[in-house]
């Protein structure tokens, strides 16, 4: 494709490989320098003047290093007359910071989006965002992906027999129910209550899910443990096993020693949103970059990103316009 | 109090009355003129110089001529050198205007937040957003208060025994779930659907209902619709009867008709947060004037807002800090 | 014309369909909700990424409700990354809020001209503004039409013997100036006091219009009540008989009644900015359909649109350079 | 009064001083410096953090010079971390250039009111704007006096039989109404074709001049062209002297010949918002310091401005709410 | 101090604690929470509605993780209703990136001043930035502070005889020549080249050092090794021992290994702007705490700060007016 | 080139014909205006519709007339719809206020890059910015040239034994090494200490000139007083003779008699980025109308503008990626 460029910072340079290696473009080198005080400075090391700029970068661990990273190669891109800027970021994880539940917190899936249109980005990329209503948060057009239509080719050749999907929140049941549809397979949820950041209880399951292998679907896995304690309360329940699936798989802190050795869970399955753990070499991985390609190509050639996901199921994703509701879940 | 100035359109003047009264300040008058091509003209007929200027309007129908007087309210006290213009708006319809779940929609409640900073305000105080992302759309401070201190009071002289509080939406059960402990009570939830604006499908149950008088507690009550929808439900499941309490009690559409005659409804309750409809004696309208008289107060002196929901129960409202999850529900 | 998408708020369909068939391209289909609490939601149905889109809509009765449209449809194409994006507002009926005539009033020509701006619009294209100061008021690029040529085709193939242009007003003379100018013929005007908004005293005509037929050319006629004082006040001066013409024919309140049946008027012609009144067939209508979309593929093409009023007759138009103004009036 | 700050830049210190006089603050120096490069720098000499700031500079030639005086003294202050800057503008030049009146010209009053937004000022304080709807160009508070009052106060213990106001020009002829109104005088006006900047053509009188004594009331005189004109045309018409009377009295280029002279005149009556040309002892300079300070007053102590024209006579000044138009001009 | 909230970040409590002793307030508590995903929060535990809030955190390494806390405790201080919220950042790193000196970089010095204004920030107290035109770089008010006064205090007990100043960079001599004029002292310095981030080549000595003990004046020193380059040269050029000073003491990488052990540094004198290296008990720390403390009493009193450098000695600071530069150096 | 306008302002038409005889487009007629009260207004006589706009204006005296032509002309193009503005300003006279030097003084290098923003400029495109911070000023891409190859190249066919490069000022003398090391030369610098604007003592000379003939390079020249002063160093340091080079060469207030007499100055080199003063026939001026006439081409089709200063030599000019620093000055 003519007249775009790719640059990746270094939060995922694997992922930023395979979306270019669809698109056919090669990825522009970046120079990301740091001075003796801890400064960043990034150097776009292809020329980008009047050019359509993707800048590739997933907010992940250390998230302020690769968010700063970011910023300022979006500001590097604009002071070198970039066309238009976009920000191609798979996993916002400063979504999660949407909503005021304490006196005088900072709201910071807002302010990150702010700073983001502050250093001069035109458009987001992104997927799966944590809440449907980060989406406003930003002051400028987000064309949002799902994976759900990819996860669910995965689980299609396989024997769905006696499974429910489950969702482990039921505030959040709805993409959840989408994916069931999607393998025409019935819905459970389990009804959670968050009590710190990283603890939760798990109060009760909604639907039957006895004598059934649970496909356990979550937009992003960070140190496993609701999951974990969902997946017991599946056995108390009468599942007879479990499948994991995730969007953002960061399985950071014990996710990974909770999650690979667990005897219940038959396997677990994310994408390349973020950069695979280092020691886990079950742990199955379906890529999004076909997916990423595609939308960036798209949006080059001003053709519709929405209905990238229309077609063979018109349930595949939001942003979805009419959903015919008159299936029983 | 000094330096304070009050102004209401009219949308709901009695609130803004009830909320003077409390405050101890005159409401001041405004002209709001329609001239001969439909466009509309607010002249504020008070000083307002370096005063501090609240101007009060909920979002109700006609909403689009509400929230024009409002944007032309603040035009005009921004333009006549107010100091601060807090915009007190107790329901914030285009709330529910929260997400992209179609193609090229509009986002409603991000773009009137915009015009509201567009057209000058410094601050909003509101009550009950639909979605507590929604404070996020605002480029501005935001002091959001909840009624349901106030609906629980209502309750707590009265037999409580064998009663359960319901939520209509399993996603939003964490306002009912703070209510039932306010009350000592146990909660269950609707899985509800949604088909259309106006109509749900309620799929089931969650939590035992069985031999118990149901409060059911929603944020707004438009047409009625899906709480009739409910309420069949938990007949079915063996409940023994319902109250309905709801903050913002717009009655829409066929709602007084669905729920006056309702047989098995005991009694509706809400706030004044919108003006109440025209033909229903026995509704049963709790007052918010002191809350938000209180908090124009404190705003207005510079003390804490989410203060005012602490001392008796700390899980009185959002904004609320640290919960102690330890109550089972 | 590629990469041009046309879309239309409910304010005037007809308009709407006649530009795109002088266009040659079709009127994309738009969906607005009406939500049951009364808020609007606005739905684009054609893609519009990288595209020129055109948002067609008057601001007409129901003025606020057809403005929110307005603003909903902005919103909906700038979140769906389109390319440039232009309000076609044939008639802008904020512009007669352009002052501050009283203390503390709300100035909604400015503030409408910013809203549209917030919401993302690029450019705004509209026909005769109520003062030309008004093009101040945006702060983006207006491209401002004037009907003043296609109302004069309309007479000239008449007998215009004995005939004299009248301006209902002294202070807005100057394009009834332009208008008797392409015409051929002599200019008078009426000193007008306006006592309320709706209702004006014509104290007395400046020129000699005894014994002629007078061509009233007003910007504007809402309820008609100051055009039937002119009117009376000429037939008292000695004119002999009156046609009304206006570039905005809303025809508000008794404005029918009182200019359909009036024994001394002979015609009364207006364009189609805004939508005709239902029960008035004498009404004669010039469309200015082709007048906008004339001006629609300038702006596309990158052509000039003010030379779109050069040609035949060098004062067909604002903008208008360097007027000769040797001739005596 | 505490916390109060007045600077001036050189356009015109004497009204500074006279300001700062009845304000009975001292007036802090500023130094304007010109460096070799022909750029200017402003340091204000006295601390302004937190204070209440007023700098004091109308718009006369050089006019590109103290413009950007002006600028750089805005911009100090905000950089001193002024609480307050409010731009007190006698005269605003740029408020002539209001509409687009060619192709591709330039709109200076927009683009000058934005530079002082931009600049950092958060108010202006100004007096007889060219045209009402300026004041919509600025993004800020602006309260806009008028002369009239204390230019009617001159006249009013002389002779005033056999007297009538004159409006040079029938479009701007309301302030001329009221002006007359104030002095219990008829009113008349002259109808006139601007050829260019500094020529005009006087068409005819409207209103019967004969046998009177014409006192001609215009904001604004530069060259005095086209007042020698109307003076012309009035004593064809029989008029049988003239006083002349203006707001802004910048008697550019041929002024002071053309009028200081001129037979026919009695007396030429101005203000004192622009210098006074050094060599016409007896034009007459009404001061309108007084006013400017008595609206700084009411600024700084939050009280109404628009209210100081109210009182002995209603119909003193814009902005005015509701004039009695029952007095026939 | 009444009204005046002071928190701070992780990046140096010891400073904060100083300055809040020294201004006779307390500081109150932040809570700063690491989710698991390593996104940040900040929440504010004391109520700053309507106060005049200060945020002392330097930006020192982590650089990004204390830049992002920074950030967030505006955005939950501007959310919070604050009064005015003022950035006390002693050292701001991102000063060094303050031009474009290769193709396509970023500009972080002015990048990060855009984030600060982004996240709401009113104005910004700093010390000794890198280049004075950084000032330039904010679009808020700067109070730039000067540590060459108390820096000079350290020395004017001691043996100055035979003492010269040396400034590392003739470049940057301005600032040496103040301190030198302080001291009495001839001033000298190196002609730098820099060749990467961290080593440079000093080419030559300006001035006679031969005999003379040398005090080298730096703004910020991070690993030493330009410092120890140039103290070598001095060896060379016949000077007989060195003093090492500077503001911003950041002693990155093998800094103390370089200088703490250098046999010919007979003391290194440094502020606490950042924190001091954990294992360096000679090195000579002088605080700027009272200084900073008297400056945040001057902005919440509205007094001059620029006024807190003069006094004993004119040429303690910039900024600063009117340098007699008679005297030669 | 399609799709290119190029106007010119009237500081310096020459050079704008020059650099549209370079690119092969013609200049298009600009009218500015003066009105009777010294306002100006620019009328664009060529459609700039969707085209690529360069305005051609470099702030010389009339430095604020200058500037107000520059900002009117932006002003209008933005007005008439131009798809990108480009402020083409060879010399950016502002640029010397860069930093605070005393209290409560403006920042206009900030201040006029901020005007330029806000009339509505998209880039910029300029020379030789007095300091690179200045860069930074910009909220928009700059895309900042150096003449010091094309001055280098007129002394490459000379005869260059014995000569050495002379920067005034050893603070800047970065540029003067570059163009040094252009010419394989040695470098001197002058230790200068400014006085005031237009008088600078030289205190002495770093480098040994002895035997030498100087070649003094400096940005800008305004009243030449600091090069007199420092070719008198010179000679006392026992040099032969100077050549003066500068790329601004304003040659203001004595300049031309203090330079061009100058008995011991060779010659006097400088470009054309201003306009050459009238009565100097021997000044030598080197055109960098093919630089920027390069530049915009570049800019125009989407290539890089630094590569422009690559190839021949690499150190021709910032941005400028890579310094090889091994060659010793």
């Amino acid at each position: 494709m003519n007249d775009v460029v790719v640059f990746s910072g270094s939060a995922h340079m694997d992922l930023a490989r395979r979306i270019c290696s669809h698109l056919g473009v090669r990825l522009s080198p970046v120079e990301i320098k740091r001075f003796s005080n801890d400064c960043l400075q990034a150097q776009l090391l292809a020329n980008c003047r009047k050019q359509d700029v993707y800048l590739i970068q997933p907010l992940v661990p250390p998230t302020q290093e690769h968010l700063m990273e970011l910023l300022l190669m979006i500001d590097a891109a604009r002071g070198a007359s970039a066309g238009q800027i976009t920000v191609v970021m798979p996993h916002y994880a400063y979504a999660r910071s949407d909503k005021k539940d304490a006196s005088r917190i900072s709201l910071g899936g807002r302010l990150v989006a702010d700073l983001i249109k502050t250093a001069g980005a035109d458009r987001v990329l992104t997927m799966a965002l944590h809440a449907p209503q980060v989406h406003g948060f930003f002051s400028m057009p987000v064309d949002h992906l799902t994976a759900i239509g990819v996860l669910a080719d995965h689980f299609r050749g396989t024997d769905l027999r006696d499974s429910i999907v489950v969702s482990p929140d039921l505030g959040n049941a709805k993409v959840a129910t989408l994916f069931a549809r999607l393998l025409g397979l019935p819905v459970a949820a389990g009804a959670k209550q968050r009590v710190a950041d990283d603890r939760v209880i798990i109060d009760s399951i909604v639907g039957d899910v006895r004598g059934r292998r649970a496909i356990i679907l979550d937009d992003e896995i960070a140190t496993g443990g609701s999951m974990v304690e969902l997946i017991d309360r599946l056995r108390d329940e009468g599942a007879t096993g479990a499948s994991v699936v995730c969007t953002h798989g960061l399985f950071a802190g014990k996710a990974v020693e909770r999650l690979r050795g667990h005897p219940w869970v038959t396997e677990v399955v994310t994408t390349d949103t973020v950069p695979r753990p280092a020691d886990w070499p079950e742990l199955r991985t379906i890529s999004v970059a076909q997916l990423f390609a595609e939308a960036i190509s798209r949006i080059h050639h001003g053709r519709s990103v929405s209905s990238l996901f229309e077609g063979v199921d018109p349930a595949y994703a939001p942003p979805q316009a009419r959903l015919p509701f008159e299936t029983t879940v």
